[in-house]
């Protein structure tokens, strides 16, 4: 007979019930609630900790809790099985924000959203249209049936595409169109070789047409609500991708989703994301939920096949191999996706298992395609993916950066939020700082930790390789690792960044680095040769181009040849649903990107090596 | 509160909940038993008769049951409340039968399946593939996504159009094809603007790809099993159509269409003796449900309109109306047709409210469209449509002839099977007859009826409208109804054609005859200019043209321009389900096809009555 337990999470006091012998980390995740596991349940990253208030409990040793946690009665959460009734508490420091009080992209903020605007490049004609309709009503000399009258109007207005429906909506035809009087508002998709009717409602709500656009990372998730007939974004959210409680990085995910349920609770707690996103952006836009016809998808293949709930295994097997590279356009419901239950759900095409849907935006909005001269774009995100070329060639590759860019998987990392300590400079052993919003700070962001890294290394308090040398009041050890005090907030609690920061810090821009030369390597070119350079990325826009050269994760050419693009996935979701020109566009790029295997490069390996130090070993050659 | 009594039925035993006060007829048809009732419950045809054995009940005064049988306790389904517990007889005579033991169809054994070769007239190309495919396995030279190099495999056989799948599909594929090591079977279906893949599996399955071609008539429904490989019919089963308790008419089922819950009932029969007849099907040539991925449906508007579920109302008010002439290829499963649960349902288009997609089936099978002299089509059913035209023009109408000449409505009609009386004689007060297969007598048939009436009037039993007259001993009365005695059964019990039944027949042969002369009126021809004759329908192949001629069924026209075609609405679900020619076809024929609504026809009522004689009164102007 199986034993059931009550786990009792505090501070809310929810209760969960779970098989006695279940590990907390799983508990939570069975009600709901997210906490930071970077490693996804392995015991390896020590960051799902939990403090036990009472109850029965066994907990494996672990070198991931130190004494002072222990007396304080903390212990890892996948390492820590419940045998009885149990209470734990929360530590709001594991807690995954639900929603990111950043305020991005809005309306003349940013410098992305006043220079893209799609209806500049592409003609506009969003993928799913309202249209409104009076049909003449049927006499005997005009005896067309219901279904072709309807399409007779219709192909007055849109003649490209021969129309279909489907049926349930067939069903509704003849007594919607006799109570509207003949006037009616129907809602199509524009499936590449056929219109489908999705919906007709009676009167014109044709007016109310609106979708969302997804940019869905590893790390975090954005999304954009749009007006379809304007082709106007309206709002734009950012929240943490949940899933992180089942690992940092892509691989950590793919080896969860092959557990027993891994793919169902993976693709669950996205949805729930999405579902969340759309909900919240509807509510401050006033805009219902069923007005929201679509939703487009752009992200890696990995976020891609989790969110459809399709087995990603085959990506990280060699050699690699995605279910898809074009997607068909799916019914939103069948995802999981609530908008509209006749809605539709459509994802921006990939080239490749880990150059995805969002690099293909990032071509099309970077112009990259369209280029004279050679021209670097790089996504700087968990992954880091580049391209390289022009009008002649597209080349791109990935390197596996991790989220710390993100304020993810650093011990006081945050993103680019209110209070986030985005410039440092330290003289005279004196840390100067400022934060975004000038108020208290509440942690690192990504521009903050490249400013930082740099002023360590530039100031000695670092070497070359990001070991902490010398003697400085502000390094402090805690649990037996070295920290560099970076601020301290009103409550006394220090902004820290860890020797495992730096390391962290280190081996991203390494990876990203090394990614860039041995791209060039391999087309026999030199950074030199780049006329243009291209960075998208969430936290793009916020860096020290001047830093992140010398810290090397930037290669060291003028300052002017270099342009931040923001976060061009979620751009792209946004171009394709509004224009059939960038569809079309979209399924093109990816026939013209080659790719290059980093993992399976004789170079990398190399200029990777070289790359983890700060700059890098080239740099040092050239001093 | 409501209350509730338990119905009993013999002779099965079965017992059926109603709510107290409910009509008998629609405690059976809750039950699932069907009984014969033309009128649909309205108290008017009388055939809806029960024995009541014991119980409670009250039940309306009707001139529908004479004195003996309410001595024998018998009484009107429709008129008679439930009021308390109550168990009833069914009489065997009003039962639906629920197959028609007729062996129609079978190789070699009739004429037009020895005629009709759809692969003589058409390209080979079923509407459901299945093909086998030996992928070649991924290397790091072929990285090419599961779905793309399912596509390439795929185009390299059939590269006409498109493909597309649905997430269901697209789920399976990565697990399937690396467990069947890249050897699977694709069924995909011709969506005229793309192919779309229906179902995945693991391995050679494409052997086993089987359609049913499906004429639903008013009266009687047929199915055909066929080898979408080999395009090749298996074999044919025929039944009734249940929805015969709801009306006998058209009219009468889209009146209880308008009823609360009606348009559900007459939907759920109808799918439930299409999936029988499919069930038979299959058991009988030993095939899986399973290998069922198609099927074809051909019939009236209304009929298709009930299938689907979709409102008929339209369809009887003016300007007569339905919701679509073609329809789309929908799931079968969505429409309640069991086969393969990723199995299509595909409709053939129909011209007007009341001529069909089984005139569209005619139209094509009898190669009209192609003549180069004048033709007439006519399909003899519950309806009689009649196309007239060739290879330049082709006109249409529908009249209604009511079900008798299918065996139905009429005192002792059955179908053309084993025991039917189909050949009549009467010489000096004698009767001789000749019944199918030569057995005892069961009844009449339709083609029975003609030569009945013929030699009735011939002999100067009745006279030229239709009534018994002079001595006869044959003419017996039953309550108060004149009726001649055909044929006495072994046990006693006498087969006849009772005055209601002959007027029903004169007014079904008048509506078709009269039909007919206008449509040639209108076009300004006559009978004479007709150079070919084609009749189609279930009880086509019997008939002696002679005999019909002398009853005024048919025109008077040399005997060799006469050909029967047999089902050409079964023929024609056939042929759209194997050939794309045909499906193409089809769409073009109800484009080039113009209509005659008769009752809007000037003409027409004073035809119909000329027509209410034998022959008719254009005949005794002749003589």
């Amino acid at each position: 007979m199986k034993e059931y337990c009550v786990l009792t999470i505090y501070p809310s006091g929810k209760k969960i019930i779970v098989r006695k012998g279940t590990d907390i980390l799983s508990g939570l995740i069975k009600g709901n609630i997210f906490i930071s596991s970077s490693c996804g349940g392995k015991g390896i990253c020590g960051r799902c900790k939990v403090k036990i208030l009472k109850g029965e409990f066994y907990s494996e040793p672990t070198g991931k809790i130190t004494n002072e946690e222990k007396e304080k009665n903390i212990y890892l959460a996948c390492r820590t099985s419940v045998l009885g009734n149990l209470e734990i508490e929360i530590l709001p420091e594991t807690i995954i924000p639900q929603k990111v009080e950043e305020k991005v992209f809005e309306k003349g903020e940013e410098f992305e959203r006043e220079r893209y605007n799609i209806k500049e490049f592409f003609n506009f004609s969003p993928i799913v249209k309202k249209i409104f309709l009076r049909l003449p009503k049927p006499d005997f000399n005009d005896t067309l049936s219901d279904y072709e009258r309807l399409i007779r109007s219709l192909r007055k207005i849109d003649n490209k595409k021969n129309f279909t429906i489907d049926l349930h909506n067939l069903r509704k035809l003849p007594n919607i169109l006799r109570n509207s009087f003949w006037e009616i508002t129907v809602s199509y998709v524009d499936k590449k070789e056929i219109n489908e009717i999705i919906n007709i409602e009676p009167g014109d709500t044709s007016k109310k047409n609106y979708g969302i656009a997804v940019d869905v990372g590893t790390t975090t998730i954005s999304a954009s609500l749009v007006d379809l007939n304007k082709g106007e974004i309206l709002k734009t959210e950012i929240t943490f991708n949940r899933q992180a409680s089942f690992g940092d990085d892509i691989i950590s995910r793919i080896v969860f989703a092959e557990k027993k349920d891994g793919l169902e609770k993976l693709h669950h707690v996205v949805t729930e994301t999405i579902n969340e996103l759309i909900l919240n952006l509807c509510e401050s836009c006033d805009i219902s939920i069923n007005d929201i016809t679509s939703v487009i998808i752009s992200g890696n293949m990995t976020m891609v096949h989790l969110l459809l709930k399709i087995n990603p295994s085959f990506l990280r097997k060699e050699p690699y191999i995605p279910s898809a590279n074009i997607f068909p356009v799916f019914k939103s419901a069948d995802v999981g996706i609530r908008i509209n239950p006749n809605g539709i759900l459509g994802i921006v095409p990939g080239g490749y298992p880990y150059v995805g849907g969002d690099i293909t935006s990032g071509i099309i909005v970077s112009n990259i395609y369209k280029e004279e001269n050679l021209t670097l774009f790089v996504d700087i995100g968990t992954n880091g993916e580049i391209v390289v070329g022009n009008k002649d060639f597209l080349v791109c590759c990935s390197a596996s950066a991790g989220p710390c860019f993100e304020g993810s998987g650093v011990k006081n990392g945050v993103r680019a939020v209110k209070g986030a300590i985005q410039k440092v400079k330290i003289e005279n052993g004196n840390v100067y700082f400022e934060t975004i919003g000038n108020v208290e700070p509440i942690g690192i962001c990504g521009s903050g930790y490249i400013e930082l890294l740099s002023e360590l290394c530039k100031n000695g308090i670092i070497d070359r390789s990001g070991i902490f040398i010398g003697e400085n009041e502000r390094i402090i050890e805690d649990e037996g690792m070295k920290e560099f005090v970076v601020a301290v907030k009103n409550n006394g609690e220090k902004i820290v960044i860890t020797q495992a920061d730096i390391d962290n810090l280190i081996r991203a821009k390494g990876a990203i680095y090394s990614a860039m030369s041995t791209i060039l390597k391999t087309l026999e070119m030199k950074f030199e040769d780049i006329k243009k350079f291209y960075i998208a990325g969430g936290f793009g826009s916020h860096i020290n181009i001047e830093k992140a050269i010398e810290i090397g994760l930037l290669p060291d050419l003028p300052v002017e040849r270099f342009k931040f693009l923001g976060n061009t996935s979620l751009l792209g979701a946004e171009g394709y649903l509004l224009s059939d020109e960038f569809r079309n566009l979209s399924e093109e790029i990816i026939k013209k990107l080659t790719y290059i295997d980093l993992s399976r490069s004789p170079i990398y390996m190399e200029e990777y090596l070289k790359a983890l130090f700060i700059p890098h070993t080239d740099f040092l050659k050239k001093e």
